[in-house]
């Protein structure tokens, strides 16, 4: 396989503890150059590997180190900036998400990429999480029947205050977590995206989002989520015209309810389900999605197809973040409470930082 | 403590096998006559207890039985039409749900029940159930905070047909089963009941129901519920202003998620949670709250004192159930679906038949 | 059916939580005498029924009371001592567990029994709860296959000294508690038994039991049981021949794993199993085994056909208890450890006195 | 930190699956050189890095590649034999398990390593995985008491013939799988091991290992393992002196049962325990202990300071695993069934070849 030459920008914590890891066990790839606004942080990668060309001009890796592709956790202005500059020069994308702030922006990062002719991608790692490929899987097949619902539950405890200098804290909720939940409503709930109806309830710092989605397929999708969790969890239910329905809880565990089910010591009988769960050595990156979204990437650049997760499959996402903002504040007698700061600012700090776990 | 006369209506199912148990086990209770349209079935009581009139007609146990109570079984219809001949002699009256049909038929009984002044109660055994009163203490501590949201997931394989002569097999379900979940989310909510949505999705006989309710507390409700699932099976969810939750898994299992939990052993530490199951010879009917609201019913017709599942408790569940299949009827452009059959028969075995567990 | 007099003895805790609600709903039986070393608790009967006689002299019941059968819940020189002379009139008797101290007791009240030719019961629920027989069910179709192992974990935190006049606190708790499980071992490793293996740890008042069993069947057991844990709880796992194995856990849930197992939507796949719940209405004294004990030794009486939990049923047992308590002598040096205190008095309150619960 | 010059043999599947990308992801760690008895498969690694040399002759590597130590993963007679042949070299060695095939030759191996002054390591990465380290942790505090019990049960289905040139399927299964499982129970057991008691039972090519352990600080230890099960899996638990309980279930979800538990909503309360799960996206190598295991090992060759999975701490596992056979063996009336086939062969396919994941 075309070994493929990888440029990494922002080496924080989601960079180190996620993708870096992921990227360095990764066959036929190979990280020849590190950006990063602190060229300390930058120089990290040495302890990994050796041969490596680390810089804080993003411009000069561009230019001097002959890039397949770049990998990015920044914040967001970063990921639109550079994605930008990265494109121009006919360089493929990956990001981390957010990829930038508004839909008007991705629609800009979209154009941008229509006319570089490069493959983009966004790091959506739970649609790559490997029991979400199950629930894939399972429910493509004819036994399954047609998705009638789905409900997420999306918990977090985090952000409590705007993040990346905004000013709106339930964006920055959305663009830092709520993106994967409502991603993945879209991704289930197939054809086109036709109402979307949400609700904001706040105490204090925190919050929590309704959401309700209809889809042309006649798919519907319940997601709740906000901050006014304990801890970050996740499970979610999916519900079939052929009264199915399979659950997936902690990105992990599977059960199947279906109208006939049996084992061969009872038989079909009643109320027996079907259950999966990992084997007690499953380790790495699949689980989570980190090692699939970048593997697909990687795939789709060589062979030049699409990627699933590209800049274009957010926009119904970014609709829905957008709708929900809009509807909150119209509903708070508000005019706009977003507004970003700084958002053209180049090579500052800010900028270039790497990217914080903010899950 | 006073013994008090009952008597009990509709021998079937229901009665045979969650009602009659318990009231055969309750202290200070006496059933002192059963009235079936079958006699047969009526007859059966003696395989129970000796000392026990039957009869097919309830003007003459009324007449003649003395009573202080009747427990009923039996179709809406039934428990309509004999609470209220039962309340005019100043009998005090449980139903099983549901109480009659319409929302205008519950605010005739409620009506007839203060002209009466007797206490009146519904079969909501949900609300009774054991943890349910665990999840109830726990929401009203200091500790949990305000309830913010409530989710609840009432999943059940029928009604996929018309029940009792109705022609909506939308209202059926909603008053066979949805009528319990409706009921927990306006306890849990707190306050005046403001905003009603709700969408009803169907696919062949089956059909599932979102329903998202607004209360006056500020909390929310979100529920799904339906026919569209391989057997009856149940969940809940609670969200509080402190950031905790709290689920119900089975009505049997609690889990309370809160910012700071430990254990001897580790101390306050990240993800512990607590967890609360009940002892492997949990036995009897307090589980499932078939004891509890007959207690509860009784002790209130000792003391003269309201009851927590009156007849009019149930005004803002009606109204829920009213605006769903208006809102269904509305969307399907079509005029009237509900149209009652035969609704003021009496004494026929359609309505003094007893009732099948419909769960 | 056949109506049956029934006389109870012993009205404490065990026999109102878990015997008493159960006889009364059950059909075709009568309690027609209750018989309580304590008037006034044997009176507690009226709250439920009220044609019943009580009396504080068991020889006055059984010569006026014209029995079928009695059903006790008392300290074990009661259950021994009574039975015998119920036995002698003929009377078909049923005790809670354990029905008296030593091997050599039991086998007294076997020749009893046999020479009086009616039908003994010991209250063994654990063996008739409804779980237990699914596992029963399961067990024994030919897709399972043999029965190799049997694990049993029985966690308790009671009796932390000695009960019933007993000088042994080991004793004590095999035949208060780890006499269930025993008998669970017993009952699924089939044939004979063959060998007997125990460890007794000790901390302060607490203990912790280890014992081994094989049987002529070739299965084996393993029993982990004491009282060296927090609450009541209970697990258990049987591993077969064609590499299934079935777990229960908390009397209620069941898994089965197997080698070929899988869902309508997944087709055959690895790590999926088979997992059963109870509904969320799931009642009564079912689950616990109280109702099946009762019904199926009154099915018994009727009949005049053998009881699975007879006295004679727990020979092997005892066999175990006494072998248990032997080893435990002998590695601790210490001669007869055991000394019953008034084993053969009569009509004394520690004798007719009932039954606390002990689980 | 110091950089450490690491060889890799054998890149079969362990190698590949696990040992491999932790290295590769592992910071001050550089793979300088790959030895495989098929150079091709050695080749693999240029997928990963690039500047590696790669050979098929141990000696060659040794004496070109200054090491600092060697990863290996092999069949066990490679192990035994280039761990002499490195450890000569005064080069550290880590080895997966098992290191060899007896008692005998593990003594000669601490012997050589002595003498050699090197670390030495076996991959016991159970011992290193995330939540075995929580419960090393728990049951260290002062809360939790004194060790008596350890309940170990690993399911798996394989081998079901004998491995590496064996002739006993028995001491290949507990070289292969139970080794990890008896050397947890000599770790939380503590002291010294002081009994062995053990029974084989088998049906066709399938078997069932249960074990007893007894330590001098008065802990005991039940194993239940074998072949007979569907899939891999894998639970314990520990109960302490204090009355408490931890369980861990799937190597991942762990639950403490104790005396006095609560949360803030409930305050302390009966059958309240603490669970702890991971998150979500917890990800990567830490959780099966395969990171741990290497970043301990690598500390231990930096700071000349002892490592916990040396190749003397097997000592008491090789022990049992002696005495499971040397029982086995009496029982059967056999002579000796093991015997060692070629266990001296050098550079053979059969020894340098690469080890398959046998989990």
């Amino acid at each position: 396989m075309t070994v493929l030459r990888v440029g990494i920008v922002g080496l924080g914590a989601q960079m180190q503890e996620n993708l870096l890891p992921t990227l360095l066990q990764m066959p036929d790839i190979r990280i020849v150059a590190v950006c990063d606004s602190d060229l300390t942080r930058a120089g990290q990668i040495h302890r990994f590997i050796s041969e490596v060309a680390i810089t804080d001009d993003f411009d000069e890796m561009l230019d001097t180190a002959a890039l397949d592709a770049v990998v990015m956790a920044c914040p967001p202005q970063a990921h639109r900036d550079l994605a930008i500059k990265a494109m121009a020069k006919g360089v493929h994308v990956f990001v981390e998400k957010p990829p930038c702030f508004t839909l008007a922006e991705l629609e800009y990062l979209i154009g941008a990429a229509r006319q570089a002719q490069v493959v983009t991608g966004v790091g959506m790692n739970f649609k790559y999480a490997k029991p979400m490929r199950q629930l894939r899987d399972m429910t493509r097949t004819e036994q399954f029947g047609k998705v009638v619902h789905i409900q997420l539950n999306h918990y977090a405890s985090k952000p409590t205050a705007p993040l990346w200098g905004l000013d709106s804290t339930l964006r920055s909720f959305l663009l830092a977590q709520a993106i994967h939940t409502i991603d993945l409503g879209v991704t289930f709930g197939g054809g086109e995206l036709r109402d979307i109806e949400s609700r904001v309830q706040r105490h204090e710092d925190s919050l929590l989002v309704s959401l309700e989605l209809g889809f042309s397929s006649g798919a519907t999708v319940s997601l709740l989520s906000g901050t006014m969790f304990p801890y970050f969890e996740f499970d979610m239910k999916i519900v079939s015209s052929n009264s199915m329905m399979v659950e997936l809880n902690n990105l992990w565990n599977i059960t199947l309810h279906e109208p006939v089910h049996g084992t061969s010591a009872t038989g079909t009988a009643k109320r027996w389900r079907g259950a999966w769960q990992p084997g007690p050595l499953d380790s790495g990156y699949e689980r989570s999605g980190y090692f699939g979204e970048l593997e697909k990437f990687f795939d789709a650049v060589r062979n030049r197809s699409p990627y699933e997760a590209s800049f274009e499959s957010l926009l119904p996402t970014f609709r829905v973040i957008e709708q929900i903002c809009h509807a909150d504040s119209a509903r708070a007698d508000v005019a706009p409470v977003l507004a970003l700061h700084s958002t053209h600012a180049a090579k500052s700090p800010a900028f270039l930082g790497a990217q914080t776990n903010v899950l």
